[in-house]
């Protein structure tokens, strides 16, 4: 397909070079930024384009891979006649893209992407919607080049998926940085956290998480928590997390046995 | 050596099937409930005991892996003469073994351990500790049997490592767990999230977890936040959750970059 790629940051740029290596060519890329324009449209053998009224109509599919604040207001500059646009959010509706054309879709990938990491695509689940029936059989084509896990999902369960993924990934990788920064004030090294880190990852690969909960507040070990928090006192924020993310733990454990005995 | 297990939970169970595997031998097996201490006792070729006074003086080494708040309890009916004991927790004192013998340590090893889970030793960090010089030789030669990662480390250093452990190992599990539970409610599968998470815990293997954080709350995206605190409007610990989450990521992100504009 030619694709005209709206947003040249890390997804864009992981997604246009995975798409061009399916064998997809790039007709034009768009991003405010001209250095991040440029630069994603040379390793695309695109062209550059750095406002919304010079993406030119024409081009088979319309990507928009662009921050969710951004969205709307670079969308209302873009006039591509009624081709068949998508965009890559989690939270925003479909239909977001009907100031541009009456063709469109979405393509969401669940998956945390960072500047100079290259992302396996064929692992990594793409949940998709289409206002048309034709236009989500392209997008399901397109995306299997890419994915083993492609799903047709509605704009309302993509907002549950990607909160779900905001408590899994972005808030997990915030307690991994809490971790780090307690070891670094001891000047502890953080690596010897990495085997415990993969293990509890490892370990919801075949055991519900509520089951592999361990730790002092599966059983209200109040003696523990009560000396953990005392070590959080000059981190107020860190130790009021700890107390929620404690009796939330401790409420979990309490329902599960009540409803193990029922 | 000749060892003794004062415990008889998963720790007790793994750290005991370890040594025995690397040709130590048992010589009683400690809980207070009998049908744990027989089934250890009977895997490890010892023998089983139920009450504390009924633990005999002579091994070479009393292990006590126990519940942080059985252990004093459990220890003030112990008596050992002058042998070396060591305790496997990350946040009691070395010196709670003072009790029964003046030759103690810590054995303290940075895992989490579920039943009928295997937990591969060689990788695991062990932080040990002990009050005599010759007693802490024995220990590292011992330890250093089952894992390649053994670090000295005393008793303020341990709590602070058990606690970074809680944020990157406890508390990162309740977060899948409610990443899975805001599935569930939409009939949604928890499995698409495994390779997020493994993303995620991989990432951190080479980067700092500040430097990988990505979601809405790094831009401090009010529009995606507001949306997502809205679905969570009938969980409000998780809303209260999402909030004290979003706000340190956000102030991680400013802190950040207010020190590299310095």
């Amino acid at each position: 397909m030619n694709i005209t790629l709206i947003g040249a940051g890390n997804l864009a740029t992981q997604l246009g070079l995975a798409l061009q290596e399916k064998g997809h060519r790039f007709v034009q890329v768009f991003s405010r930024t001209a250095e991040s324009a440029e630069a994603l449209a040379f390793l695309l053998g695109a062209e550059a384009v750095t406002r919304p009224e010079l993406v030119r109509p024409g081009a088979d599919l319309y990507i928009c891979a662009l921050k969710d604040d951004a969205l709307s207001d670079v969308l209302s500059g873009i006039q591509v006649g009624n081709a068949l646009m998508v965009h890559t959010a989690g939270s925003v509706p479909m239909d977001v893209l009907s100031v541009c054309t009456s063709d469109y879709g979405v393509i969401y990938p669940l998956q945390t992407f960072s500047k100079g990491r290259k992302v396996e695509f064929r692992s990594i689940p793409f949940y998709i919607e289409a206002a048309r029936l034709e236009s989500l059989q392209v997008i399901q084509a397109l995306v299997a080049d890419l994915s083993d896990t492609v799903r047709v999902v509605d704009s309302e369960h993509r907002k549950y998926i990607h909160l779900a993924a905001v408590f899994a990934s972005n808030f997990v990788n915030y307690l991994y940085a809490i971790s780090g920064d307690i070891l670094q004030e001891q000047q502890l090294s953080f690596d010897d956290m990495l085997p415990l880190i993969d293990e509890v990852a490892r370990k919801v690969h075949t055991m519900m998480p509520s089951k592999a909960q361990t730790g002092p507040a599966v059983r209200y070990d109040q003696q523990v928590m009560g000396k953990q928090l005392a070590l959080l006192q000059n981190h107020p924020e860190w130790a009021q997390l700890y107390e929620l993310l404690s009796k939330g733990i401790h409420k979990q454990a309490t329902d599960k046995a009540a409803s193990t005995n029922n």
